[in-house]
């Protein structure tokens, strides 16, 4: 076994106030770079870069360091608020609309990565704005490239295109939801969308489904699996960040980033995203543990093969 | 290798007449008795009853010849004509209006047994009345007991629930989509909704899911498998029928019926139904022989092995 490589997630940072059509959560920690990184901390030693205001409980950043988390990248603004966000899922989940956002200290947040940082061989890029994901780009300055997962979002789709653009032929894997790629792309199914999206840049990409799995892309084939049974759905949020992050970690745990490490990564992050859906937050994904993990992925391969 | 034993299909022969997003059709061979036949014809003996009317083309006619298809139990009525159906795909595919319906011949059938189907082993009831489903398995007296596959669609859960409840209870393996599986069971989740669907009767469960793979259900596990990665989507009409129709062709061609032998039936159901979509009509799974078959169940294994 290879030691595990380090891995830096960039991404939001928030609390969060989450309605279900079944549930109301108070407020909890939230964000795009807190799923991944905690998902990506049970394979490889991880890097966080965010920002937070002077509300950010004690209680959210031990959560961080009881997973090993190395916080020198997380910003803290001690004049502002942490970015809030506050929203409600539609009847059988199907779309969420936003009740109230205060992006507050997030406003003006920008990435600078710590001399210590700059070296990272594998990077996410969270859904930030694309002109900051090309900004950290831009400090990862080190003697050999790293290997860079982005994730992005509907409204850097509809509202910053040329940027967007710029970052995916910077990056190596993207990762992006169904709809998202559609809408990117302009193609009516999935796998002409992934195809189309190696042809704008990244070399790997990953389609995620939500509930009917996920696909892969890649010079050497296609890889299709099934979501893990979740029967106890909880909140889905997170569900697509932790699912990155698990894929990175795992990548940097090998250290490969071949056909067949992507495939387990996606298997991995399959496992691991079917966590953070069983419960508000972070809480079942940072209570699990990797035995849960490591005995999903299993259950994973045995109910797929034929 | 067992010798195939042979299969009934009891389900609707139509005349078609489609219309998708991108392409119109002409008055083309349908039903789910047509594509269910046909599928299970690349693995077994199949024999078939239904009911045509006077105007029924010969050309349809040798297209079930050329597969080798036992017509004893398809019966002709010289007063009426063939069962019609016109339908139009809304915008990506997201479901499909009747335009016209004439059930003619159809009104009135009831299917008779010929006494030498009587023994079949392995039966597919279509997605007829319920109350026929049952008339069906009245008339299955044969010495050993046949293996049951049904099929049923919303019409039948919203208008004629307890014939359909009784069926139930007379069958082994019950395929159906997603969405009516939600709907015959209350749940909110495919996965509860197999299990749910298990306690109504049938052993054995699949819930297909369209572009989105199928879920088996089964005392000895569950399995799930994805899609085969179709580009060249023309007309989903009969995908379902087909799939179902490869399934009971696969189990009589081996003469098995356990967890192995079924998650194989669901893949060559997967690999027959995404040749079903690629045309109007039967026009690509008849033409694609078994050989294409092979290669797609073939490829179905690479693609989601990891």
């Amino acid at each position: 076994m290879p030691s595990p490589r380090p891995v830096l997630i960039i991404g939001s940072v928030a609390i969060d106030r989450v309605a279900t059509p079944f549930a109301q959560s108070g407020d909890i920690l939230g964000g795009a770079a807190t799923y991944a990184a905690i998902a990506s901390s049970y394979f490889a030693p991880t890097r966080l870069v965010g920002i937070v205001g002077s509300d950010f409980p004690p209680a959210f950043l031990r959560r961080y360091r009881k997973h090993g988390i190395d916080l020198a990248g997380l910003q803290t603004d001690p004049a502002g608020k942490t970015f809030y966000w506050s929203g409600r899922y539609r009847e059988h989940f199907a779309g969420r609309d936003t009740l109230e956002i205060q992006l507050n200290v997030f406003e003006n947040f920008t990435p600078v990565l710590p001399p210590s940082y700059r070296n990272t061989p594998f990077v996410m890029l969270g859904a930030i704005q694309p002109s900051l994901q090309n900004h950290v780009i831009d400090q990862l300055a080190g003697a050999r490239r790293p290997f860079i997962l982005a994730d992005t979002f509907d409204l850097w789709i509809h509202t910053t295109r040329p940027e967007l653009d710029r970052m995916l032929k910077r990056i190596d894997l993207f990762v992006i939801n169904e709809e998202e790629a559609l809408l990117l792309t302009g193609e009516r199914n999935p796998v002409l969308a992934g195809r189309h999206l190696r042809r704008m840049g990244p070399r790997i990409i990953v389609i995620k489904k939500g509930g009917h799995g996920s696909l892969l892309f890649h010079a050497d084939g296609y890889f299709a699996t099934s979501a893990y049974p979740v029967t106890k759905f909880v909140d889905p949020t997170g569900a697509g960040d932790s699912y990155a992050g698990a894929m990175i970690g795992y990548l940097a745990s090998v250290n490969r980033t071949d056909f067949s490490a992507l495939k387990k990564a996606v298997a991995y992050a399959t496992a691991v995203s079917s966590l953070t859906v069983e419960s508000f937050s972070v809480d079942r994904l940072s209570a699990a543990g990797r035995k849960t993990i490591d005995a999903r992925y299993r259950e994973l391969i045995k109910i797929t093969r034929f």
